[in-house]
């Protein structure tokens, strides 16, 4: 039996789920892999509380660089999260020649192409599975299986919180409110839940997809984003009237000027195959020329699942290890063009409170005509004071959407432009 | 630039479509990969048939070893399919130390252990993504991300010409032989279908993907299989009015005495993911403590999303061999536990003529009794000489299935047992 000694940085939710199945399932994971995978060593926050967990108190430190320089711990797995001292410790180890496994979709995010120059320089893996769709096995085959695929988009349901949140909203009629407080009562959701609703968790996991997806890295502050806190139950009644649903989408497109990668809550065609993702499950679909459409679907979040992700790639590193391997670099990264958020072409769907007067629709749709927005349906809800319209747009480009819809909210008779929900539909 | 000769066995459809990418595609492969993946010899069946294509006529020869043999191939990828010559020269190949990439489920079934013992001996790798689920990542998830999961179950609809044929008996009420006959208009079915529909396909993507999942070595001749050719449009009809859909379904099962590997059309609860996989689509279903359910669905077979699996082990393997690596084994098999089908507990749903007389569900039910299989539900339609019976079973093992079944098709009242299809579904 061929051993590899693991230091872990980090033993929260993920970390004390990796923690329970290295130990528990040593002899099935040995007997699977021919691997003895042996904890070493395992730097926690706070001493006390670990030492209320099955981790042997043996093994545990509070300094995260004592794990890393232990010459028994062959393979490092970070699973503390954040970006300091995350990042700083996952540098020391590459550059100790230590493989690094990790989940850290923020870090990656943030720091990416330094990171895999560092592992390329060591030539040791940086193994990163766990980052995007937790127990889904997504980045293995996008940056493997299809690194050959010129991939035209990749969509995903990134967010397990966001997306139970809007089924509840859309299957349930729960407001905003009570779908938030029901995901942190589940433990879905953070007390402070501002990464997930933010669009923030999506949008580090669309630039890691958009960046293995294409090859050229966009990091976290070329992302557009944009959250769900304005969505109401109302938007999912109206959304559903017009055979759609709405989700929170992390987009990575290829387009004749670049890569646009953006998140935004949109509107899907209930026949697409995201618009039946339910819960807090993730999915990721990807369109190319010669794979057509894929889809990956599972379990997007939870100790569990991510645990899963993180032992694959443990054992994928404890591989080379023990092959002794200069590791081939899977990850290859080039400056490439971004695409301003401002050009991409989008479809809206605007809603507007209007005074039921004669004449309004046509002044909503002379700013429309004069923006170049063309409207691709019209629907009229309401008699007398209270008069609603929906408009869905064709492709026009956001500048262009944006520019309508300021128009709009001045004119004479709009009481209100309520809510703009964008609409990704394959057609135009 | 760095330069990987690739030799090539076959130029059929998915040969042919790599071809045209590795030439077409090239400036955009080196500028994703970093690679110039050069071809520099292809081996074809029929030396004039191979000239009206677009292969350099420079590079073809008629002789397989030559390929393999000449010192600037450095990668081979077997696309010639069938059994042998492809096993010699896959062999030829590792043992001379060269990569090779092959879609060749077949030879895999049949031939594994040895294959990978080689292919682990010479220290480089044998790759196949495209061996199952075509264009779909199910290998590598499988075998690298999954690798320490204690995989449950794994049920794939692998075969898309016969769920093509369903999907039109089910949907569009086509008879078999017209749903086959438009499958071979439209290219997904051969002039011979029989690997198709009598899931001789399906059972070596199942030998696979039980072997991959468990770790525990299912060849092609451990597989029990059952074909589709029995199935007819009043089958689809009974099991849609039931609440289910007929797939031809690959099923790797870890069970407590061993793994079980089969194959056979079975009824699945419209509900689940599986059920509404239509047309020529595959999809991989895979069921683990850990993990939950993950899917896997797309272009199951063409030439162009088996190319893009293919060319995608093509970079993979190119990666390696520009690191100079000893290549870490991947796959890990062990001769282990499997289970006799005699054994394994499986629903029935048994459709009967009988005389409608007073006693025969009597009848029935106690010839069901005798071997121990409960009934789960019973449906009787007409009236006077031509009754219908439709039975669904709990679990039983197929022994007292099957004894059950013969015991009922020699009672006095029951004209004909017409038709026997397994229902997979999760309830007891």
């Amino acid at each position: 039996m061929k051993s590899v000694g693991i230091g872990m940085l980090g033993a929260g939710v993920v970390g004390g789920s990796l923690i329970r199945r290295l130990v528990e399932e040593h002899v099935a994971i040995a007997s699977k892999t021919g691997l003895d995978l042996h904890l070493q060593r395992v730097a926690v926050r706070d001493r006390e509380k670990a030492r209320a967990t099955a981790i042997d108190p043996q093994l545990i430190t509070t300094d995260a660089a004592e794990v890393i320089d232990d010459p028994a711990v062959e393979l490092v797995v970070e699973v503390m999260g954040g970006l300091e001292p995350a990042g700083e410790m996952v540098l020391r180890a590459l550059r100790a020649g230590k493989p690094v496994v990790t989940a850290n979709k923020a870090l990656l995010a943030e720091r990416g192409p330094e990171l895999f120059a560092a592992a390329e320089s060591a030539g040791v893996p940086l193994l990163f599975e766990a980052a995007v769709g937790g127990g889904i096995p997504i980045i293995r085959p996008l940056s493997e299986t299809l690194a050959g695929e010129q991939v035209a988009r990749v969509i995903g349901i990134v967010n397990g919180t966001t997306n139970f949140m809007l089924t509840r909203m859309a299957v349930d009629g729960a407001s905003y409110a009570g779908a938030l407080q029901e995901a942190q009562q589940l433990g879905y959701a953070e007390a402070d839940p501002t990464a997930d609703v933010s669009g923030a968790d999506a949008a580090a996991k669309a630039a890691i997809l958009g960046s293995l997806a294409f090859g050229t890295w966009s990091g976290l502050d070329t992302v557009y984003r944009e959250g769900i806190e304005r969505l109401t139950t109302a938007d999912m009644r109206w959304a559903a009237e017009l055979g759609y649903t709405i989700k929170l989408l992390a987009i990575a497109e290829r387009r004749h000027d670049g890569v646009s990668v953006r998140v935004y809550p949109a509107m899907l065609p209930v026949a697409h195959p995201l618009a039946s993702i339910r819960g807090a499950t993730n999915a990721i679909f990807i369109e190319g020329p010669s794979i057509d459409e894929l889809l990956f679907a599972g379990p997007g979040a939870g100790g569990e699942p991510t645990a899963s992700a993180v032992l694959g790639d443990v054992i994928d590193a404890a591989r080379e290890i023990l092959a002794g391997a200069q590791v081939a670099p899977r990850i290859r990264l080039s400056a490439g063009d971004l695409v301003d958020f401002d050009t991409v072409a989008t479809k809206w769907c605007m809603r507007l409170e209007v005074d039921d007067q004669a004449g309004v629709l046509a002044q909503v749709a002379g700013a429309f005509g004069k923006e170049n927005v063309s409207i691709k349906s019209v629907l009229q809800e309401g008699r007398g004071d209270d008069a609603t319209l929906i408009i869905v747009t064709h492709l026009a480009a956001e500048s262009q959407q944006r520019a309508a819809r300021d128009a709009i909210a001045d004119l004479p008779h709009v009481r209100s432009v309520v809510s703009v929900v964008r609409v990704e539909s394959p057609d135009v």
